[in-house]
């Protein structure tokens, strides 16, 4: 229970659709959570108003400012080394954004910011599957694909700050046209939200095979509708999972030969899927690694609550600070 | 100039044919150095008493015993986490060699190993293009294709004591099959120096175009011939490092978003080419990378000598312990 003398730290994880953000104790629970639009506020002067002020409530009814040791954040293309946030494809502020320093003035209080990527390896090694292990990558499986490295227990931000950005390597040398990025081949192509769907697009349409997901209108053909007709042996279904986790197992192969983690921890949407998903990735990885690496590297799924991982994650880069 | 206090280190560095080894001061001057066979030894013991007998003599020479602080190793599949060689495909010696076991009892100094990229990387590191960088890759291109990741201003050993294998992470999916492993399209079988022999069989072989490369024997076809040519315009020639440097320059991409490094640092046969190979393989670099890694990450050539930086980087690990 926590005592009038408990440090506690703000949580804010932007999104491109919406921003959460909750008051975290040391021991990684979330006491106070909220969550307001990212993508109303054209202007991050006005995105930052309205953080405040559904902030200050929260931090009233955790027992006031003085509690209060810092801020994390986490948000696309987050620079830890500048507090930035640069050229974010998907968020409605363009441009380099000076978020920390902005928020710093506003809260008064020390902002630590990188990318949500990191931030949730950062919670994973704080409150989760990663729990005591100092080499291990995360990724999430979104909207796009991230991830976070750890290697010595320490996060890599690399150079300028931008490591990890293994959604952007490319697994298929001249394959998927990636459109935010104009780039060919990418894993983000493949095992991302849209990645699936074009899979299962591509998939109908290269066949006749009858399968349930022709039922399915275009815009709903998630790996939720993938997983609904795979666990009812629809042999399409079964088909995407396989092709995608070909692709991402192989990808999970060159990471691991590159850092040589103890594991893999996955976390979003497509995870979900379970076996459908983990098992066609699980042997397209071990398939590609060389003998050394064989049978030692293990596939995790994060247990963190979805709803509170993100704010979890950005809240453990201000106790790591 | 060395005084009778300064303290010394040995360098040895194990590859497939030779090993070659020295005493080298603090500022990585090579004092004496020599070399023997590694493979005209078939017990890894009889290969320790010759390495005794021939590094007893440089260390008379060099001041005797009690200026020399530790020996530093570079081997293939080298372990610096247990000491031991493992399954190193290249030496004569199969499974598990405990070789800085076998050294420490044999020399009585404490003795630090790890793999021959890795070596490399503190040696460039300590001496060379990388000096007072914290986040580079080093990458070899020899026989093989090795390298040593570099990220806080640690070496990255991994897990298990054997990250780096860029040389194996598949870059072009079902590519081109690689006999030491059996996997299909890693690195190693394109930019080593077999496989630039092999795309300039198949590529002389797929054209009837003419070229100087038609007179040179199979097996004298090396990035040394191919270079031969080129300079003389040769458009096979060209061609042949114009398809390695794709391939490499794709690879450099995806190691770079991987962990955001300041700069590459390319060692080996290859790199003698020039820019006939550096052209290609930094263009291909660039268009693979995302627009935030663009222009940003030097691609440099080692300078240290050749001859000396084998044993360099092998004694560097003995300063940095």
């Amino acid at each position: 229970m926590a005592t009038a003398l408990e440090q506690l730290v703000i949580g804010i994880d932007i999104g491109g659709t919406g921003t959460k953000f909750g008051i975290v104790d040391r021991d990684g629970n979330v006491l106070f959570s909220s969550e307001i639009s990212t993508k109303k506020h054209p202007t991050v002067e006005s995105f930052i108003d309205d953080l405040y002020i559904a902030l200050s409530e929260l931090i009233e009814r955790s027992g006031g400012r003085g509690r209060i040791k810092g801020i994390g954040v986490g948000a696309p293309n987050g620079n830890y080394y500048t507090g930035t946030i640069e050229y974010a494809p998907n968020l409605p502020w363009k441009g380099i954004i000076p978020l920390a320093e902005l928020l710093e003035a506003k809260f008064k209080l020390p902002v630590t910011l990188t990318n949500d990527a990191n931030a949730a390896a950062i919670g994973e090694m704080m409150y989760g599957a990663a729990k005591g292990m100092r080499d291990f990558i995360m990724i999430t499986l979104g909207t796009g694909v991230g991830s976070g490295i750890v290697a010595n227990g320490q996060l890599i931000y690399g150079h300028d700050g931008f490591a990890g950005e293994l959604g952007h390597t490319i697994v298929i040398p001249d394959g998927r046209y990636h459109k935010g990025t104009g780039k060919k081949g990418p894993l983000e192509a493949y095992a991302s939200a849209t990645g699936v769907r074009l899979t299962a697009i591509e998939i109908l349409e290269k066949t006749d095979a009858p399968s349930l997901l022709r039922n399915v209108p275009e815009d709903e053909l998630d790996s939720k509708a993938v997983y609904e007709a795979a666990i009812q042996g629809d042999k399409v279904a079964l088909d995407i999972f396989e092709f995608t986790g070909k692709i991402l197992g192989l990808s999970l192969a060159n990471a691991i030969m590159f850092s040589s983690p103890e594991a893999i921890i996955l976390f979003g949407g497509l995870t979900k899927a379970g076996d459908f998903i983990l098992k066609p990735t699980k042997q397209h990885m071990e398939e590609n690694l060389i003998q050394v690496f064989q049978n030692k590297v293990k596939i995790l799924v994060s247990h963190l609550k979805e709803s509170d991982a993100a704010i979890l994650g950005a809240s453990a880069l201000s106790w790591e600070k």
